[in-house]
């Protein structure tokens, strides 16, 4: 029991942590936050000396041009206009990284405590690197992020996944970051601000409410433990770890030759017949949406806004910028339902296509909400998820979790994981799936399959 | 003995047939090809009626903007100008799809004698389906492609394969097509010009020059062996089936979760930090080719030229027209090299960045050459591998096999695969990685991962 597979769930069933208590990683957050201010305040970008508003070209940038952009987009579905919004270009590609270490027989994953503008408490518990490119090619001088020499170098070390995973297709246009999980096995320094976690740890850490932040969730949710052999003199072993037999089932005994090419089947499907062009539009030329000097604003009902922001962040340093942020209007629901089929779970995922979508079209969760759809236009599967809600029988996971608070000003949005019995899932409209975790823990390992929504949803569940 | 993974496998291991002999299907092609006349000759665009060039956006195109355009293209690295090219533009995706039926408990696949202007021989056999978008939307009216029923209602059937692959990237720009495999079990009708075989049987005729074409091959390549459980119960009697035990290791016994991490790593390594960018230019404004009636000619040393070709078929419909062709100017070589470590094959791949891949970089096979490559730009191994051409005990195959006959004139190109002893192989340059054939296949289920070249030299293995 001393291969990567076992180690990795072995950190997944620890939930107490052997460097680290629970009890003080929580208090050390907390005393982050009691300790960190953050002033941040709506602003005019006329006071900003770096941000500007391009009105020539209909476009939010800076004097650098790094970070990121924003322009206007439209979406047309068989030459039909159907939408536009403003939408977040950032094509560089960025690490989020996490180092993992074997200490007194447990692997550990350093985490670190990290402040956010935009998160609705300042610091959650972040990966062990999160950084741009503008951040480790040191665009604006400054120093390089804490850990970037080990991922600079990760291919000397011992790598678990190396991902370069999509974000939210609603608010970037194609953007994509690199998930990483690396094993080093030589001696680390630990510094401020950082904390080794189990696996098991961090998931129980992810049933509170805004500690555990989306990038976390994207990466843990790629670990992949389908793709060592299992003989059936291991699998008994493995098998003691896991608290549900059907989960056991849904990873190791099950046959992805039937749901991945039915899922393909459906994918390709819409990205060979499905006539979906973006067009790249100035912000000014959007008819609906306002730019002024305070933002970007839709006259009609939406999901966000833009709006400039004056940003100062008190600790052991002062740091003062100011910096555009997507304003959520409201608050998401994601569900993921999961069912048992002959002893063996298996969750609805749907087909989700998004305006900012990398190859048209990715896997998402049950229901991806944003909080402006309306009842009239749910499906009978919504509707029904919908009036579980609120019973707790069906609920396994029911948490308030941040969105990236770099470039989202309190987007908080309700995640939660129910369970719905297969007798009330037989006609499932035609656009939903039922996949083991084994099929999707395959399709995670490869790009722009599984959206962000699925993913980190996937990363909440216990072994 | 009875699933689809060992259904497939027995197809593959019948190489006799039990519909119809390999004799009298090598027969049918060969009377096909006598019966069949293709009178191709260049010809000057100013005869065509459909096609022509437009010297305003410097673009060959047809009269309906149907199947396919040329432009120019110009690659950039680190802002700096690299290398321009004319390249093929065919956004849509096309279908290249078989149906298989289990007849008398033999798994068969029914092909297709099919015609392809630029086949160097004028008959190969083709998938049941291969057509392109404007085939099946009739573009140009006329009857849909035979079967193609089959592969509108796939999700009815049992589905094999079906994932979207990219095709030459060194002549198309992001040119993607549908390889699909299903299983039909209702009756068929057979249609002249298409026969049953197994699997055995059309990789026995991949050892024969240019009789399967290219579609084929990488369809095939596809085929997932790895996606269903193997219980310790089943193995024994899968690893009866194959001839080399190191074979069936490195299908069954294969430790996915260090390849594949670390192959990604490499690729994302390059996607990350290599700054590539490609600009669609007007033909007329690339400055080492010349535009002109007759085609399009590089100055210099060049892979291909295009030209036009006036095309009639004479069979039991005579068919007449023009269209223009990429002509190459001499035969590449694909090597595949296969190792054996601790009893089991890998395959040594590399990374292969073309002007026109889809996203960037893909697996390509151990070499992979253009003509025009002189022995200058070798490197270690590949010297190695020139050598050993000539030495009949490293080759397993060796057989000259074309490109698409309806875009490629007369392109056929030498595809080998040569035996290496690992300890010849202790130091491979830092872009070559040693893969198991599971890891290869795992990543065949995705689109994108592994190029034409690559797909097509695993086709031809046998069990």
């Amino acid at each position: 029991m001393d291969s990567i597979l076992c180690l990795l769930l072995e950190s997944w069933k620890n939930t107490e942590g052997n460097v680290n208590s629970t009890e003080s990683i929580i208090d050390w957050i907390q005393e982050k936050n009691e300790t960190t201010e953050v002033k941040i305040k709506e602003d005019s970008i006329n006071d900003s000396t770096f941000w500007f508003y391009d009105d020539y070209n209909g476009e939010i940038l800076n004097r650098k041009r790094s970070f990121f952009s924003i322009k206007g987009i439209r979406l047309f579905e068989n030459e039909k206009f159907v939408k536009e919004q403003p939408i977040i270009y950032q094509p560089e590609i960025g690490y989020l990284g996490i180092i993992c270490k074997k200490i007194d027989g447990v692997l550990n994953f350093l985490m670190q405590a990290k402040i956010e503008p935009g998160n609705v408490n300042c610091v959650q518990i972040s990966p062990t690197i999160q950084a741009t490119k503008s951040n480790f090619t040191r665009a604006h001088g400054g120093k390089l992020p804490l850990y970037f020499e080990y991922f600079e170098s990760s291919s000397k070390y011992k790598i678990i996944y190396d991902q370069i995973q999509s974000e939210q297709a609603s608010r970037f246009y194609k953007k994509r970051n690199r998930n990483i999980i690396i094993i080093v096995d030589e001696e680390i320094p630990i510094y401020d601000n950082f904390k080794w976690m189990t696996l098991g740890q961090i998931k129980q850490l992810m049933k509170i409410d805004n500690i555990v932040n989306m990038d976390t969730r994207t990466v843990l949710s790629g670990i992949p433990y389908i793709m060592q052999p299992t003989s059936d003199a291991v699998l008994p072993n493995i098998k003691k770890l896991f608290t549900s037999e059907a989960f056991y089932n849904s990873i190791f005994e099950a046959d992805c030759s039937q749901t991945i090419p039915r899922v393909y089947n459906a994918i390709n499907n819409y990205k060979m017949f499905h006539d979906v062009m973006t067009v790249e539009t100035p912000l000014n030329q959007l008819t609906d949406w306002v730019v002024d000097e305070r933002g970007i604003t839709c006259k009609n009902k939406a999901d966000f806004m833009v709006k400039y922001y004056d940003i100062s962040i008190e600790g052991r340093e002062v740091q003062h910028w100011t910096q555009p942020l997507f304003k959520a209007t409201g608050e998401a629901l994601f569900v993921l339902v999961v069912t048992e089929v002959d002893n063996m779970l298996k969750f609805v995922v749907s087909l989700k296509s998004e305006i900012g979508s990398f190859d048209k079209i990715e896997l998402g969760p049950s229901i991806q909400h944003e909080h402006t759809v309306t009842q009239a236009e749910f499906d009978v599967f919504e509707n029904m998820c919908y009036k579980k809600l609120d019973n707790p029988e069906c609920i396994w996971n029911d948490v308030m979790l941040s969105e990236e608070g770099g470039r989202f000003y309190h987007e908080q949005n309700r995640n939660v994981i129910m369970y719905i019995d297969y007798k009330e899932l037989k006609d499932l409209p035609d656009n939903y799936f039922l996949m083991d975790f084994r099929s999707l823990n395959y399709l995670i390992q490869v790009n722009n399959c599984l959206n962000i929504q699925l993913r980190n949803l996937l990363s909440l569940l216990d072994i």
